[in-house]
């Protein structure tokens, strides 16, 4: 039984007020993948590249365990590029510019070998292809997570109820769940969007740390407070890499389980923001991993006795 | 030996986007007395009110465990005034108007029966008068905390500076913590602040949460998600109330303690924005402060042995 990770890959290019990365690899799918892989082997990835794509970064995520049967590589074709620019409190960002290229004209294919699917994880990408894999499977995956933006809320709202209604977990930042649902306070909010599907409704405050609903229980966990947030590209799908990985690892999928879920997807979103890209993440350890999950139980942990 | 607590007491006028308040009680000792209160009897005040001020607002204090011997009434005078307008996403807000009445010519008198101060809090207030109460007493408090704002940080820089020095806790919010360390990072602010004097910094994040900083340490406490923040109106100062009352009654000033007095402020802080003014704090029971404390471990709690 496998997890598999749909999304983009592409190249970024990215410019913070601590510099400019130049052209690097990314994408949802990428993040994803080298976040979750830390917890589950082998990852089953579905994407899409052009010949432009450099070979040694797909043996490099192939060496992390990451099985490529399901990226397709359009020879002839560019890569999705995506450049923006970060202002100086790193939660808001300007798109310089987009090139769709393979992206634009992407029709998933998926595997045999992937018809194991145990838990499947959608990255932000067209709602329509997020529909598509989840109609390719033959038997549901016991758990769908989904990732998306509101520029599908604002360009392809349809396709994307379709994809909302068939998920499990939802993810989406607080100013995209204020959209989706039309409602201002948090707590509102997510009592529409779980009325629109999804069992479980996360949502993402970046440097404030994110919120898990399901049913009447919530519960928060905290971003690391850190000295410096070199480059948030890809924290989101990072921590969703991370939070799919336990899950997939631990095969238990109890809201209880879930909390600890996001727990290590903020811890491996607190290593993706430390340098450019993916760098950080290529980097780190097991022991890195253990150290950072035991500072966020440092962070938050206090003694009820007490009171 | 107790707790001496010294602010302002004020009439609000308050207009949210849910509407008016008129002009009701308010200031930060109010608001603090109000809070600590429900953990420790009697809290000694030290304000200053004018003759307009009701005497039934003094009685009901009075009744709730508020020894008023430090409030000067200046009979012919007129308490202190402020109006104010919160935006819809209720961190922002502008001030319509100030009057400062009494407080322009406060000077504080620390009343003999108040020279037996274990714990001292001085809400927001003049860094002068904050000094004042500091300096009267004739042996130094076991703990000083102390509650300020950008306003001082703009008109009376040495003044703070000096009562800064002279303290154990100080609490900021995150903008008034970027403008007195000049860091843009918290964690960067925390450290040059600690610079400063106190052992522990907090750093409150209004809906996001407060910050507990203490030389290598930190902790982090969520701000309860509510379905409505109706009025910000003095919830740093009832969240001040809640974690120098815990303190007061546990007589325990270790970080570990401090822990959970920022878990009961923000338990009682959440209470305040409610309803309008000191509407919510004069309602709950012991009972709502137990189970609302326990929402708050429920918020945060994660099992860490699953990981």
């Amino acid at each position: 039984m496998s997890l598999v990770v749909v999304g983009s890959m592409a190249f970024d290019d990215i410019e913070t007020p601590f510099g400019k990365s130049n052209k690097i690899i990314g994408g949802a799918a990428t993040y994803i993948a080298l976040s979750a892989s830390n917890f589950k082997k082998p990852i089953k990835q579905i994407s899409v590249v052009g010949g432009d794509f450099p070979v040694e970064e797909l043996e490099a995520l192939s060496n992390r365990g990451v099985d490529l049967e399901g990226v397709q590589i359009k020879k002839d074709k560019k890569s999705f590029y995506w450049s923006g620019r970060y202002h100086m409190d790193m939660n808001t960002r300007d798109t310089l510019e987009t090139q769709l290229n393979v992206l634009g004209e992407f029709v998933p294919i998926v595997p045999e070998s992937y018809q194991d699917c145990e838990f499947l994880m959608l990255g932000n990408l067209l709602p329509e292809v997020q529909l598509s894999v989840i109609r390719q499977l033959k038997h549901r995956p016991r758990l769908i997570a989904m990732d998306t933006m509101n520029f599908w809320m604002e360009t392809a709202a349809d396709d994307l109820k379709k994809v909302i209604r068939e998920v499990d977990v939802l993810m989406v930042n607080d100013s995209e769940a204020r959209e989706l649902s039309g409602e201002f306070s948090l707590v509102k909010a997510a009592r529409e969007i779980l009325k629109m599907g999804p069992e479980y409704l996360i949502i993402k405050k970046g440097e404030h740390g994110a919120l898990l609903f399901h049913k009447q229980q919530v519960f928060f966990a905290p971003a690391l407070p850190l000295e410096e947030v070199f480059d948030p590209t890809g924290a989101g799908d990072t921590f969703a890499g991370g939070f799919i990985g336990h899950i997939a690892r631990s095969k238990d999928i109890s809201f209880e389980n879930m909390k600890t879920a996001i727990v290590v997807g903020s811890a491996m979103a607190s290593f993706c923001v430390e340098k450019f890209g993916t760098q950080r993440l290529q980097e780190i350890s097991q022991d890195d991993i253990d150290e950072r999950i035991q500072e966020f139980v440092q962070l938050v942990n206090f003694d009820i006795a007490l009171i």
